[in-house]
Order: structure tokens, then C-alpha cells, then sequence
């Protein structure tokens, strides 16, 4: 491709409206354009990315077995409601149609692979099944950012499979999670395996692949020792034991001013893994009293599942006083009236500082369940770097990351709602379990550069790169360089390696700036002065030394550098 | 792939709510599935032959130049707006979003186009550029019907040309002609190029690809002789001379009991062509009083172009009684109030008879512009079988076809109103000049339906089918049949050879039965009998005949026979 002709031209501003790196970088590479909040055009380089990440997803998902399919983005409205999750799923794009019937775009395709396969598949010698796609999803996003990393269409792969028993999902699961991890290395990316929560899509349990990326919106608690590794929002760990002495008797103890754990535990000499903390929230519209040890931040994921409520929000202040709280010296002893929710760290130790419910007051020795009791007490906890991993007891470690997969066990939640049932072979009728396999094809390519970019600009890495070679020449006119380049630039491609050709009539400077910042692998620079030589100056994107290398040897090394035609 | 995992079972059964050959045969196949009207799941037979059209596509593209992009389902009503479309476009589907922004589910994509060409296009240097994607489109019809032939999600090749002048455009369009012409020809399908309206699109002239099969919902009007061809909605044609005598008297007579011009002519004994007849419509909800010559139909889109109307309908009785018109006696001579359009056929004669706009009563001698006045007269009249050739005068023939690609001269309409200029090599800004050319890639694959098939099933032509060979073994069991087979199977893909094998333990009827209705070119049959000889039975879906081939000789035969690996 001569970039005279590409669509898309590169812009050395930083757009205002980007704010992560990959985004910025894909507006000024002229690799995508947005047409309104979170909905972007694919430009002919970013094209071949996403069409080469796509192939390698396309290949895996076959060696694995699966069938490819492609379902549509609009269903009916009643399907979802089947399921449910027309009420739970906030996301979810709607329309009517000129009949008044209300349609759903997209945002997964569970309860549509469902009913297809209810259809289709009846008796257990028509299982196990694994069906994929690789298509647009759409998903109304309260706050659409970071470009192609949360947008609002996006192109993903979902796969779903169905079992006739636990070992056959067991399998399924297996054999996906050893697809992604061969999809992550033959992208070039470094990705890790966590534990994940199962969020809006249910299950029973899931992980992500996380490309570890400074930028990235999620928290990995990783424990260096015995190698568990999960989302902040899934981590379990040990919240280690408070002072466990004798339960004393409960004790008023003036506490002017003091509004904060800090402040409490600063004036009393005591740790905060002494004191009980009061948060309140609210929760699909109900006020809920949370407490927990004062050490410990509450987990709102972890909260959200143990309330099985679908909106959870902190409390506002108004709405705190409305509930006769006094902020600052909250506790649950002696409160009545709300919902209240105990971390199970209350039970980790005796003899709590807690808050009085009255104004510059607080009370010592409080005893759970001696002194309050709570509706649930279950783990409401975030881990976090420095925390004991509950199995090894070695301190985690935090890195951040962008999930680029995540994979669930379903179970029969959508088979048994959409009525996706099996004959065994004895004749009896069994609802299907099911797997379901989500992988970000658009965000992988956001998520790609995250990971592999300088200052200048992207490095891609060369499984996904748009061209294998950036051919640069240098001062064309009135040299030989002209014919030299028009025929290395033939000469390449009849080779099956992707060039594109720099043939603009711009300046070294100007050249060499948009080399990099589009981050083709190879860059082959061909001047007047390499051509004293007989020669091509050949650098990879990745390094900061260039060679020399005679043009008569130039394809054969360059053949020999990259692994041939992959094709997009 | 083995018919035993193949998700999409065949059926006897012909579903009732399929209205056309391909609609049938793609159901029972189990090549899609329903998910709501005119929205339509594609199983992994559809998903390849669908994969092939695409990449055949693709490659044309390709050759003309074409840049491949995509651009999202999403764009907001603005858009649209700037173009007109969100008024003139009734089957546009919108959605709100969680902020009450209007966006529209693209059916094309000119606008959204024309936007990303006018922020990445300044100069000349940049032009001509032709960009394309091959992505999932959106009508709201009021009718969805025949399957993928006219659905309400569909996938769409949509190619733009932008060019500096007329020269560019023609050459843009000449090159999307040709290749249109090689992808039907690569697909193994017939098709007739013609000339076609506008339609909705706008623009000065356009072409259609139509693939002649009976079901179709288009009438080609062609000249056996000087090859003129196009839609009858767009056909012009020599409406002949009525006779030509000298003007003479109005004058009335009575017709009691005549209200068709058929009823009329008998009684008169004259030609319908020597009679006028008046035809009423409501265009955007204004009365309409057509008058063309007894023996023509009125063409409604040539009428609706006349109008530059959006919506026209036959008027009803009680409207056309509101409006004070006699019912089989009406005529425009002395009738006021009413808009007028005639058929420019008004004026090919003299002496007409027309209705005399009371009961039982025509009045004759009736010319135009003496006797009334219309305030349109063009060519509102339908072309059909039996009308003769304007440009050589030889009868004209009519086929039914579906119309697989519609190729447009947009020239400014777009760009000027979305701001996409150039600036010339003297520093002006201009307008680019656009061209549009969408082909309808699900459409093409029932279009291949409706074209090859017979009353046992499909017949695929060998570049589109899902595969190449149908592997029947019969009476598996116990026999030397199963070893045999699964080497074949196993040894014709390593040729590259695709083969959907039917290991199921089914009756020799009911495969040969799934063989025919799923219409793989070539099936390969081994039976004890045949192995008796050493040998596979080999037939072509499209012949009657089989023939006995060596199992030695089979896979070389096979790859002789097919054209390789082509792959999806």
C-alpha cells in the first residue's frame, strides 16, 4: 500500500477527547475515526489488524473444535425477558420497530444460542457442541471511554458451548482456556489467567485473560509464591486475625472530633484492625448498613453479589441523615430499622472500637454477635498489593490490566429458562450445560498497543501488525533511490510480505516521525547515501539500532525476519 | 465436517411461513434460523457459503483498488439529517440512547462515509479513492419476506468512489461494473446487467445486477436484438402512435353501464390506445389525478420520481368520491381542483375518448392541450413484454430476476451537503464526486437458490457450496465400509478437498435424500457393493448419472474434478 492513496492520515496533535494512549494513538494514526460517543470507523490499517487478530481468534476456536455461526444483532425483546435479563442487563440497547415490537441489539448472544440450539439439538449424541462467532455487539455504556477499549460497538468472539455432564464442561472449559492462551501468544501478548467474578452474565465460575497494561481499568491480585492470581473484585484473602482477648463489658468513650478511622486510631493508640467501620449504601433503592473492620475497604462487586441487587450506590449524605445516622460515629450496635450487611472480618477479633450513634462519641469492646447482629455476613472485602493470599499466606502483589477474555461456566442457567433440553441416553429429557467464551477482538487491538507503545508512537507486534515494513525512501527526486524502492517495493510483496510504502514526497523527519509512530515492524530506509553503499538501512521498530544490509541480500533477510505471508 | 456434529438438522417438512424456494430449502437445510421476522441466524452451512461469496467479493474489491474498512451499525440522526434521509428513508431504524440521543442502524452508509472522507480527504492528491466493507445492514421493511431475499438484517458489500471530475467517476464506475460482472461469473451464477432508478439512494443514473430466476420480484425488460435492457420500473420504450387524424368537435356520448376501458373499447369498437384513462393516487396525502392512453399501466416509481414524492398509494373509493370524481366516467377535460399528471402517451394521438365526468356518459374527440391541461406530462408508463425496443424497435422480452448489486452516480449530492471537498491543483475547493455500488452478499446466496436448484433440493454451484464432496458411506456397520470411508475423509481434506461426511447410521433413502436437498456438488458413495469392485460411486448433484472410480484413483479424480482449495 503506497500511504499517498491510504484512507487516513496521520496527525501529530493529541486529541483532546482521548484519554488512554491506545486511544490517542489509534486517532493519530489515522486508524480509526470516531462517528459518535463510543462508536468509532474502522480505518483501512486498523482493517488489518483486527482482520489478523480475528484469523488467529477464527483458527483456535476451529483447532478447538468449534462450529462457526453468525447470529443477528437484533432479537426479541421476549427473549431476554425468558431469561431475565431485560431487567438486569442496564446495557442493553433497545428499539421498536414499525410494528411497535421491541427489538435488542446485541450485547451477547446467550439466550439467542439458546433458543437456536433448542431447536437444533435434541438428543445427547448431538453433544458436546461448541458454536462461535465473530461479530458486532453493542452495549449503552453510561460513561463510553478509552476509544476501543470500553465503546459502545465494539467487535468481539463468543463462543458457547453445551454439555451433556460435568465433565464435559469440564473439558470445554479446558480446552477454551488453553485456546486463549495460544490466541494471547500468537498475538505477541503477554496475558495472565485470574479468577474473575461471573457479573451480569451469572454462572458459576469464570476467569479472565488480563493484558497487563498501566492503564488498564482492572485490579490482578497475584500471589508470587503459589501463583494465584485473580481480580481485585474476585480476590479472597486472609484478613489475618484481630486481638483476640476476653470480651469485655461495652464502654461509652468520648471521641471529640473524631470523624475518621484515622483520626479514631491516632487519638485511641489503637490499629485500625481494632475498629469496625460503618459505610452506607443503597441498593436497587434500599438503604443498607454496611459494616466492616476498619482496616478493610468494602468490595462492591463482592457486596452487589451477596445483595443479588443490580444498582448498588454509596449513600448520600441527606440520605444518611435521614436515616437518624450520625455520620462519623455510626455502628450497628443498638441501630435498628435498616438492612445490615457484616464482612465476616467483625468475627475476626474481639473487643471492636465501633462508632456510639451520637455525636463525638464511640464505644469499645463491641463483641460480635454479642452486641449487634447483622442479615448477611459474608466476605465484602477488596484485596489489595499487601494483603495474605488466603492459600499460601505470602503477600499479593497488584498489577493493572485490561481484560481481553473472559470465560463462565453457565451451568443450566439459560437451558432450563429457554427450555434447551437433552434426551439421555435412557430417554430422559435433561436441560443442556452450558459454557460461554467472550473474547474482545477491537479491544484486543486497544489493548495490544497499551502494552507495546513509546513515546513515539505504537510497536506492534508482528503477528498483528497492519504491514510487515515500513519502505521509507529518502530524497527520491533526481536519484536513483525512486526506481530502487518502486522495484524493492514489487520485489517484497511478490514475496508475500506486507509493505507499506512511504512514497510521499515529505522530509526525512516527517518520515521517520510517522515510521514510528505507526510502529510497522521493520523500518527500510533507502537514501541516496545507502545507495553509495549498495545498500538499505533496515531497523526494527522495537530497537534503536539500524544495519546496513546490501540490497542484493534485502528479501532473503527480510524473509528470513518475519514469518512469511500471514494474509489479513 | 461430520453430518453426525453438524449443528443444523434437514427437515421433510416444507415450513409453512416460507413464501419462496429459498426461503424453503435455506430452513430446511438448517442453513438458518428464524430469530424474528426478517432476522435470520446463519448455521455453519450458510456461514460457509457465505464466507465464500464475501471473500470473492473481497478479492474483486481488492483488484479495482478498493481500501476495506468498517464502518459501525451506529450513527447518530444528525447525520442524516444533513443529508435529508431521516425524512425520506422510511425504513430506517432508530433507537434512543440512556441519553435521548437519537442513532440510526445503518442501511448504507453515504453518510457516514461521506463524513469520514470529509475529515481525511483535502486535496486532489488524494483522489480518486475507493473504500468498501463488507458488514451487517438494517431496514425496518414493512414486509419482510422470502427469506434473505428481502429481510430486515442482512450483510451488504457497500463500495464508495470519490473522484476529482466525470472522467474519474466513469472510470470508478466502470471498474465496479466489471468487477460485479467477475463476481457473479466467479460465483458460478448468471446474471444480466440493466439500467435502474435511483430509488431512495438519488444520484443521476444507476445500474442493477439481476440474477434471472421466476420467483423474483423484479421485471427486466429486455431487446432481443440491440441488447437495451433494464428494470421495468426505469424501461423507456416506443409507445407507438394512436391515429393521427385531424382534430375534430368534442362531443358526448353515452356509454350506459361502461366503467372499464375494456367494457368501453368492446362497445365502441376502437383500440384501447384511441381511449384516455384516469387513474387516482394520494402522494404525501395529496390527491392525485393521472391520465394516461387506454393500453398502458401506469409505472408507480416513475410516477413517484415525476412527484418527487416519498409515499404514494392508490387514492380509495370514498377519496376518490370526495373529490366529486364519477367512478369509470372521470376524465381531466372541465374537471378542476385536482393536481394532473399524464402520461406523455396524452399527446401521441388525437381524437381520444375519454370519460365525460358524469354517470354513463364519455365524451370522444377528445386532444391534448386543447381539451385539458395537465401540470406534469413525462413518461409515467410501464414497460412490459410485448412493447417495442425505443432505441431499434424489436419487441421487447421480460424475465423475473432478484437484484444482487445496484451500482449508483451519486456525483455531489453527498458531499455537498456534508462538506467533503477537494482542492484542486490551482488551490479551489470543490465538491467530490461520488459514486456508490452496494452488492447484497446474504442476498446472493438464496439469489443462487432461487437460480440452481430442482424439486429435490439444491445445487450448489462448486465456488459457493459449504463444501465440495457429500462422503456417503452406506451400511457401515460390520462391513469394510467404515475404515474405508474414514480414510478417504481423512485423505481427501488432506488435500484440501472439503468434505461433509454423513457418518450418521441412517438408511441408504434418507442420505441420498439429505445428499439432494443439501446439493454438494459431488457425491462420493461406498457401499459393500461398490468396494465389491474396488471402487466409490461418484455423481454430480446437477447429473443424473454415476459413475463407478477406482478408490485408488478416487482422490486424484476428485481434485481434477474440483478447483482446489479454496477455502472459507
Amino acid at each position: 500500500m503506497r500511504v499517498s492513496k491510504l484512507l487516513g492520515k496521520t496527525q501529530r496533535e493529541i486529541p483532546a477527547e482521548a484519554d488512554t494512549i491506545s486511544h490517542q494513538l489509534l486517532l493519530r494514526t489515522g486508524m480509526i475515526s470516531q462517528v459518535a460517543a463510543g462508536v468509532y470507523s474502522y480505518l483501512p490499517l486498523a482493517w488489518r489488524s483486527l482482520k489478523k487478530i480475528e484469523n488467529i481468534v477464527r483458527d483456535e476456536m476451529n483447532k478447538a473444535g468449534g462450529q462457526e455461526i453468525t447470529m443477528p444483532v437484533l432479537s426479541p425483546i421476549e427473549l431476554w425477558q425468558k431469561s431475565g435479563r431485560d431487567r438486569t442487563m442496564n446495557i442493553l440497547f433497545t428499539l421498536n420497530d414499525r410494528r411497535e415490537h421491541t427489538l435488542v441489539l446485541g450485547p451477547t448472544h446467550e439466550e439467542v444460542v439458546t433458543e437456536l440450539v433448542a431447536h437444533h439439538v435434541q438428543s445427547y449424541r448431538d453433544l458436546p457442541l461448541l458454536v462461535y462467532q465473530i461479530q458486532v455487539k453493542f452495549r449503552d455504556e453510561l460513561r463510553p471511554r478509552a476509544g476501543l477499549i470500553r465503546p459502545r460497538e465494539f467487535l468481539m468472539k463468543d463462543l458457547y458451548s453445551f454439555d451433556v455432564d460435568e465433565t464435559g464442561v469440564e473439558i470445554s472449559y479446558q480446552k477454551m482456556l488453553h485456546a486463549y492462551e495460544d490466541i494471547c501468544k500468537r498475538c505477541g501478548l503477554k496475558a495472565i489467567l485470574v479468577e474473575a467474578d461471573s457479573g451480569a452474565i451469572g454462572g458459576k465460575f469464570s476467569h479472565e485473560f488480563i493484558l497487563p497494561a498501566e492503564s488498564g481499568e482492572d485490579t490482578i491480585i497475584s500471589c508470587p509464591k503459589c501463583g494465584y492470581a485473580a481480580n481485585a473484585e474476585k480476590a479472597v484473602f486472609n484478613k489475618g486475625a484481630a486481638k483476640n482477648d476476653k470480651p469485655q463489658h461495652i464502654e461509652e468513650i468520648a471521641t471529640p472530633g473524631m470523624k475518621t478511622i484515622e483520626e479514631l486510631t491516632a487519638f485511641l493508640k489503637i490499629p485500625a484492625s481494632q475498629t469496625l467501620k460503618a459505610v452506607f449504601y443503597v441498593a436497587d433503592g434500599k438503604f443498607i448498613f454496611v459494616v466492616i473492620r476498619g482496616d478493610l475497604p468494602v468490595n462492591e462487586i463482592k457486596l452487589t453479589n451477596a445483595l443479588h441487587c443490580q444498582d448498588l450506590r454509596l449513600a448520600t449524605d441527606a440520605e444518611v441523615i435521614e436515616q437518624g445516622i450520625v455520620a462519623g460515629s455510626a455502628s450497628p450496635v443498638g441501630f435498628k430499622g435498616v438492612m445490615v450487611v457484616a464482612d465476616d472480618s467483625v468475627s475476626s477479633g474481639t473487643n471492636f472500637v465501633a462508632g456510639g450513634n451520637k455525636p463525638d462519641t464511640h464505644i469499645k469492646n463491641v463483641n460480635y454477635p454479642r452486641d449487634f447482629k447483622a442479615d448477611i455476613v459474608t466476605d465484602i472485602a477488596l484485596a489489595q498489593a499487601g494483603d495474605t493470599c488466603a492459600k499460601c499466606g505470602t503477600k499479593f502483589v497488584a498489577v493493572r490490566g485490561i481484560e481481553v477474555g473472559h470465560i463462565f461456566v453457565l451451568g443450566t442457567l439459560y437451558s432450563s429458562k429457554l427450555g434447551a433440553n437433552f434426551i439421555d441416553a435412557a430417554g430422559v429429557s435433561h436441560p443442556i450445560l452450558m459454557g460461554c467464551y467472550g473474547f474482545g477482538v477491537s479491544r484486543l487491538l486497544a489493548a495490544a498497543i497499551e502494552q507495546h507503545h513509546d513515546d513515539k508512537g505504537i510497536i506492534w507486534p508482528v503477528p498483528i501488525a497492519p504491514y510487515h515494513v515500513y519502505l521509507c525512501p529518502l530524497y527520491r527526486e533526481g536519484t536513483k533511490v525512486d526506481e530502487t524502492v518502486e522495484k524493492l517495493y514489487a520485489d517484497l510483496q511478490a514475496e508475500g510480505i506486507e509493505v507499506l510504502f512511504d512514497d510521499r514526497q515529505e522530509s526525512p523527519g516527517v518520515k521517520f516521525n510517522d515510521a514510528d509512530l505507526l510502529g510497522i515492524p521493520l523500518r527500510v530506509t533507502v537514501s541516496p547515501r545507502t545507495l553509495e553503499k549498495e545498500s538499505a538501512e533496515v531497523k526494527w521498530r522495537s530497537e534503536k539500532e539500524a544495519k546496513l544490509i546490501p540490497l542484493k541480500d534485502l528479501v532473503t533477510m527480510l524473509k528470513q525476519l518475519l514469518p512469511g505471508k500471514m494474509g489479513v
